[in-house]
């Protein structure tokens, strides 16, 4: 079987799962990480449905992608109007992507009961929107909604109403199982009729409703299919979207049908938790191949099986997609992908010394304390610093006293002062913010200037707070991450406290501390 | 197709899933749930690798299960000993059950180089182990590990393993694809070629490592395969197993074979949270049939559709496997949504009255503003009866002080002052936590209870943060979620702030609130 496209829809369907939200900034991120990830579609907004989508495509188009083409999503025309007056196909070309894709209608149910129009002109949307877009020079695909439900009703009908969107001049027709009750053995009949029958080539967006979409995209391939669409966590409408972060592997690796660039496949794990971490969700430990336990051996006898050779208990090389092996019930981590990352900050290191030891168990207990380094690549590499080759402290925070009060009615918001020694000199400063996390910041960053001008150059772009065991509730610990800009490039660092202050704190000293790592470092011609 | 049996393996390999443990209560509760669900095999443990077992299936033989068996697991003998000398065997015997399922390799390489016999005792060990079990009065299930694998590198390897198992009167022979590499086209393959060729029914037991479990035994059983095995809730060692709570549904409900009594069926959803309670997991919202999203509709198009005609949007009814529909209220989604929900508070409200439409500005105000309603369904309620049907306030706030503290390298935490006035009456209270707002939340219970010893029934159970604008950084607004059980049941209350203490304020506010309505109501017998 030859190449298959990847289309990634986490930013479209993907924003259609519940508690899913994006903010323009995130979204920014989410689409330079599909495009190292290798995708070659990455479909960003339905700028018909949501204005806000309209500002993000202009400032996405100024992004250098690597190969993702951008793709902009809409419904084709409303019904008994001129292609030229509908506003949704309007803001479908204003979004300025070069791909365009357009949904119609291809179960005779929903044109009855949901669109109420009649069969021919059904068609005639379809057909004029995909021309219509064709003339601006898009590229097009046609989403054939609903596809095989429409199929097992009324064959006919579907065929038609995908062959209307070929006379308009799709570039592509896309089978959708919009209701995600579509089985594999469904799916290989009708993939192989439709692929035989269409002079485009076919994609395939199918949803987990029945717990089918992942193998039903795979079954759509072996039929003949050549594209994918999905999202890269699996989260979408309902049940969500086919998963792509296990459909890029298996067609990749296990069957042998190349879809993203090799060299970026042991990145996959990474990119996926960057991505979850963009999206503030927490991705089940249990998810194929990405997952925190996906390589984890309880079992003894697994555990066992694996030390004495992993192909007895595991169908595939954790590296390969940049995950580890681990053995939870006997604490034994796998230190390997660690130590991989060590190796970028300090080449030389040797990976059986003590020092490269001791690292290796103080993260350890770090992380059994909720940090998580992934996503939070200042931290880290300023612990191993720290470590492997210490460098005398920038600051030594002293106290900080935080105010908070509300009273008469208004927000009065909260007031910080902060002690800090620089060398052998003290500044108190004190700060007024909206709420106690922004006042610490502030005064911080004051007192720290007096000493360190070049940290007026940070500014900090994204703020994360995320609960670690919800169960205790307000008393629950949390973990804060804290993204900042130099103007040269951002730097993301954590910090894990019961206390969200205390957390905020110490993600806030990491930032300071990293940036006069950085500048230190460049004046020293390092 | 004719019935298929279904066998449930939470206990015994869904225990082997990291983070899983069961206390021999939770393993009785369990396996009486199991039962009620339907299922007939309840795998609950390996009494040969887990003394803890023995005292559990002492207990469990007193339970009365209405037609669930329980089986007992356990490797075949060790290699060079008599049957009669293994002490895992005599422990899967000591265990009692009727049922009794037993491991042996299929593949070579696992012979060659984890269990470092012949094939030809391999072989021995199989037949011995069944013909003994079966002497004793049990019926068998021979568990062929690697069966797949085992398939693609020697058929007539693999295959005279599962022989071996026959000629030792085993009542069935599980294929297992224990590693999780396989796909369903292999899958299709090799199930319908050892149906043909076996006298012994055959089941099947998938893991989800390439993403493929429930398709697999979908696929399976319309291959010829007589049972499933999974366990209920999908977890398991490493990515888990195949997700009962998905396979029984698509059989019973979407393919029409028979699996459990079709009165269960309706309880599925409530079960399938009983048990995730059970074994204290949290269950993604998004699971197929059983999540709390699964029929949840976000887009404004797709809510739109499922209100004229639900078939628009959902492959099967909710209410068949006990589930609901959901609009979470969002951006995405029109007033249709909003008003539909709205009618579930006020039945009698005229939609186009004048207080429908302000309070639909309202909403949209809140909305820009960053509240989300989805999934703060309490905060919703008590928003609505407040415009629809004015109640006077339980209680006023003064003020709060709040004291966040560090110095001396430790954190000390933090400290609150809440003044309230209730009725005529003032209280002033303080309180310390692990943070500001753990300290707040304290105090305010402290001086609410006074007043409303109700409220020492309500227990925060999960507290989530959000940050909207994360371009301002520390500055940013939140989103604070809170969720209150009251040992009835949990509400989900929401709280929007630049300041996180301000934000969870309002969260805090509403839950205290929602529960005293609820309590007052009661009283007056609304």
């Amino acid at each position: 079987m030859g190449p298959v496209t990847i289309f990634d829809s986490t930013l479209r369907d993907g924003a259609q799962g519940t508690g899913i939200a994006f903010s323009l900034e995130d979204k920014l991120q989410a689409v330079r990480l599909l495009d190292q990830v290798g995708v070659q579609y990455v479909e960003a907004g339905n700028p018909g449905s949501n204005p806000k989508d309209a500002e993000f495509f202009h400032r996405a188009g100024g992004l250098a992608l690597k190969q993702a083409k951008l793709v902009s999503f809409g419904s084709t025309r409303r019904k008994n109007i001129p292609v030229s007056e509908d506003s949704n196909l309007a803001a479908i070309l204003a979004a300025g992507t070069p791909v365009c894709c357009v949904f119609g209608k291809c179960w005779k149910f929903h044109v009855d009961r949901v669109l109420e129009t009649t069969y021919q002109e059904n068609f005639q949307m379809i057909e004029e929107s995909c021309r219509f877009l064709k003339s601006h020079g898009r590229e097009v695909i046609f989403d054939a909604e609903h596809f095989f439900d429409g199929w097992k009703d009324d064959k006919a009908f579907a065929m038609e109403a995908v062959r209307a969107a070929v006379r308009g001049g799709a570039d592509m027709v896309c089978l959708c199982d919009t209701n995600g009750g579509a089985f594999p053995h469904e799916v290989e009949k009708v993939v192989k009729e439709v692929v035989t029958k269409l002079p485009v080539p076919v994609a395939v967006h199918f949803h987990e409703d029945c717990g089918m979409a992942t193998a039903n995209s795979i079954v759509a391939v072996q039929a003949g299919a050549s594209q994918v669409q999905g999202t890269l966590l699996g989260f979408g409408e309902r049940c969500g979207n086919a998963n792509l972060s296990a459909i890029i592997p298996d067609l990749q690796l296990k069957l042998g049908i190349p879809c993203i660039p090799q060299e970026e496949m042991m990145h996959l794990t990474h990119r996926v938790r960057e991505l979850a971490s963009i999206a503030n969700v927490d991705l089940p430990a249990w998810m194929p191949y990405v997952g925190e336990n996906a390589f984890a051996h309880k079992a003894g006898m697994h555990a066992a099986g694996v030390l004495k050779t992993p192909r007895s208990f595991e169908h595939v090389d954790p590296y390969l997609v940049g995950n580890a092996r681990r053995f939870p019930a006997s604490e034994m981590s796998g230190r390997a992908v660690v130590l991989e990352k060590v190796k970028g900050i300090f080449p030389k290191l040797r990976l059986d010394s003590q020092e490269a030891r001791t690292l290796l168990q103080e993260l350890k207990e770090l992380e059994s304390e909720g940090y998580q380094f992934e996503g939070a690549d200042a931290s880290f590499e300023l612990l191993v610093r720290k470590r492997l080759k210490p460098f005398p402290p920038f600051f030594e925070l002293l106290y900080y006293h935080i105010y908070t009060d509300y009273s008469d009615g208004s927000d009065r918001g909260a007031s910080a002062t902060v002690k800090v020694r620089v060398g052998g000199e003290i500044q108190l400063m004190a700060a007024e913010g909206n709420g106690p996390v922004n006042a610490l910041d502030q005064a911080l960053r004051k007192a720290l200037e007096i000493f360190y001008p070049v940290l007026s150059q940070v500014k900090l772009s994204d703020y994360k707070v995320r609960v670690l065991d919800s169960k205790n509730a307000t008393a629950a610990g949390v973990r804060v991450l804290i993204t900042s800009s130099d103007g040269e490039g951002t730097f993301t660092t954590v910090g894990v406290s019961g206390d969200v202050v205390a957390a905020s704190w110490k993600a806030l000293e990491d930032s300071m501390e990293y940036l006069l790592l950085k500048a230190f470092s460049k004046e020293q011609g390092e």
